[in-house]
């Protein structure tokens, strides 16, 4: 089964709201085994609406729409829908009973507008609405080509609260009726390899393969490999995946380091509970963006006991007992700052681990011998004290930052 | 002149990552007064791809795609716009050398992968990529119809920073030649007021206008206004925007922090280096993220002096001086603890400013006294010694880091 996926709603060609319904819709789709083929969005205008209707069916049997069923003026899915489906609009009593006790509930005057939100197509499935007024509904159609066969739209609100609630509860178990076939895949997730090297390594399970599918791509500085399988039960598929994995762990796994789409700082963390070491960090260029990704997690008080960001060279020597003479003669960048700065923040903390790091994040301040985007990485665990040199000489801060943070993290995952 | 934004990748489609790319190009495109029609999202499949491209040229002048430049053979989209525009790939000997450059500078071996990266279109007008190895490009044909008129199509890589630096360097000089008509918008960022309120306090200005438009939106937290004209000149539409903002200041300028669509971070951080007042800051529940924000601003060594992230008890009575009778008596997150934060840090680091916040980020460790969301934020500048309360009962940790870490700048802006 293939389908579409329709966004209606001007605001969103305006730039003023990011598309997330897509990636969630996208998401449950293919965990049900229907790939999506196309996303569209459109504005409030009703002949581009029908007309991207129609251009999906070409290839797709479903068309899921999100957006336009609100109350307002320039909410028209419903009408588009039933002209390109062949139906018509009726009143449902108890659409209009559900939203005049709504509108009771908030206190508010039921309008004309409102009433409008009760009218539904004639020979429809409806969907409930828990979180909101506008009820979602499914129709069908025969196709053109006198197969016989069907197709189907389903048109859902646009607000992410109240669709992916109707999803969950309704539009879900009606695509199972549907769909055939069940998808399975899988995000592994690397750090120190490039998108086209590591696609050079894998090209003996990437060329010629068509089930599972193996396909690398780049997010965020970082490496990440899909693997998608699709058969005709999820244990089929997932075993599938699962086999395939073996091998590109054999191919490429000294620079993987999650299975299931983790980011660095879930995996070293929940590593970190797990085995219950502590840990504090001294933080220069990336002025508290590890500990600020450390203590996203839930639960991480329990081994974090505090970070320390020494942006000043006085902060260094007070905070970390770095040494003037140290920062003189090596500099604030430099191996032997970076080993002073975990063995400082280990001693003051009394955590097992002591992480570091110092750099030049740039645009300003790098030398040729220090270019922007040279990174030191300390490492104190037990009576071990080891240092990361990172040289990437590149002028972009935001991307330099995130890159010494990654290796904070993989500084760990390789060493504990 | 209409356009459409083409997204290719069949990553978007598994919904593994979030189109911001659409976003950040609806809202150029509207601002040099070109009307976005449509986002379409393809995988990596040529017949589909082109399909798509002339699907948009029906009702488009302008077709911009992202993505699909890599160096890996799932990229095809210089192949396809060629194939649609009628031109073919010759190899520019100029991107060849600057490929090299940047494999050797990242100590990489240049592949053939590589080398297809540097043949581009024989007619097109090149955008090259100071941070990747995908340059874009520009082409056009006559329209079918033979009235002599020009279409475009204009291709960039779809990794966000790689194509937002394209488009500001090379992309928007070009579109400017080609675009009629003058938009001038500015985004003004509010903190402190929902949308809805936002709303009603701004309808005198937004009810019946057509020019310049005033429009409300969320992101992030945050509630932001859009002010937009279109005039013959970019002068004239300023000059209306300019009279408008000045209206919408006089109904809800407490709230506003910037009229030009800067982050809290960058506002509060250009203040302080101007101003010359040095600060430091003592985080629990944001565990570093505002230390990371305002260090992302380069020159912020001028006037950042250290950020401790105290997560634990102990490390509060260590580094920022709390005394242990507070946190039994009051606990961690209280006003009294929050104030001995802020004064510890100003002391310690020898800070103008020292600014502090301890809370419950939540999704646990709330109680009925103190739920989730509770913040506190102690704020300590010459004499003054003050603590602001924030009550959100919200269960989202994100969300609650995200408004603890906003309402610390907010405290600064609103205090110096």
């Amino acid at each position: 089964m293939k389908a579409a996926l329709l966004s209606v709603g001007t605001e969103l060609l305006f730039g003023q709201i990011t598309n997330t319904n897509t990636v969630y819709l996208s998401r449950k789709l293919n965990a049900l085994g229907i790939d999506v083929m196309y996303h569209f969005t459109v504005g409030d205008n009703p002949e581009r609406l029908a007309e991207m209707i129609e251009t999906s069916f070409k290839d797709c049997d479903l068309v899921i729409t999100t957006g336009g069923l609100g109350p307002t003026q320039d909410d028209m899915t419903k009408e588009i829908a039933c002209q390109v489906m062949g139906d018509h609009l009726v009143m449902h009593d108890d659409i209009l009973q559900s939203i005049r006790a709504r509108m009771l509930s908030y206190k508010r005057v039921m309008t004309d507008n409102n009433i409008k939100q009760a009218e539904m197509p004639s020979r429809c499935r409806i969907f409930y609405n828990d979180s909101g007024t506008a009820p979602g509904f499914a129709l069908d159609r025969a196709k053109a080509d006198g197969s016989g066969e069907k197709q189907w739209i389903a048109c859902m609100p646009g607000p992410p609260k109240e669709m992916t609630r109707m999803f969950e509860k309704s539009v879900q178990p009606w695509l199972e009726e549907l769909a055939e076939g069940c998808l399975f895949y899988r995000e592994i997730r690397t750090f120190g390899v490039g998108e086209s090297d590591l696609e050079t390594i894998l090209m003996p399970v990437i060329d010629g393969q068509t089930d599972p599918t193996v396909a690398t791509y780049a997010k965020n500085g970082e490496t990440m490999v899909r693997v998608a399988s699709k058969r005709e039960t999820a244990e089929d598929a997932k075993a599938a995946v699962d086999k395939m994995t073996g091998r590109i762990e054999e191919l490429c796994g000294q620079y993987i380091y999650s299975y299931d789409g983790e980011d660095y700082s879930q995996v070293v963390g929940k590593l970190l509970i797990e085995r219950g070491l502590s840990i504090s960090c001294a933080e220069s260029c990336t002025g508290g963006m590890f500990a600020a990704a450390l203590t996203d997690i839930p639960g991480i008080s329990a081994v974090f006991d505090r970070g320390l960001v020494t942006y000043s060279n006085q902060a260094k020597i007070d905070e970390l007992g770095v040494k003037p003479e140290t920062l003189e003669k090596h500099g604030a960048v430099s191996k032997e700052t970076a080993l002073e700065m975990a063995a400082g923040v280990k001693r003051v903390s009394g955590s097992d681990i002591g992480i570091s790091v110092t750099g030049i994040a740039g645009p300003d301040g790098g030398t040729p011998e220090k270019p922007a985007g040279l990174v030191y990485i300390g490492f104190a665990y037990g009576d071990r004290l080891e240092c990361r040199e990172i040289k990437r000489t590149l002028n972009d801060r935001g991307r330099n930052r995130r890159n010494a943070m990654l290796s904070m993290f993989d500084v760990i995952y390789r060493n504990i």
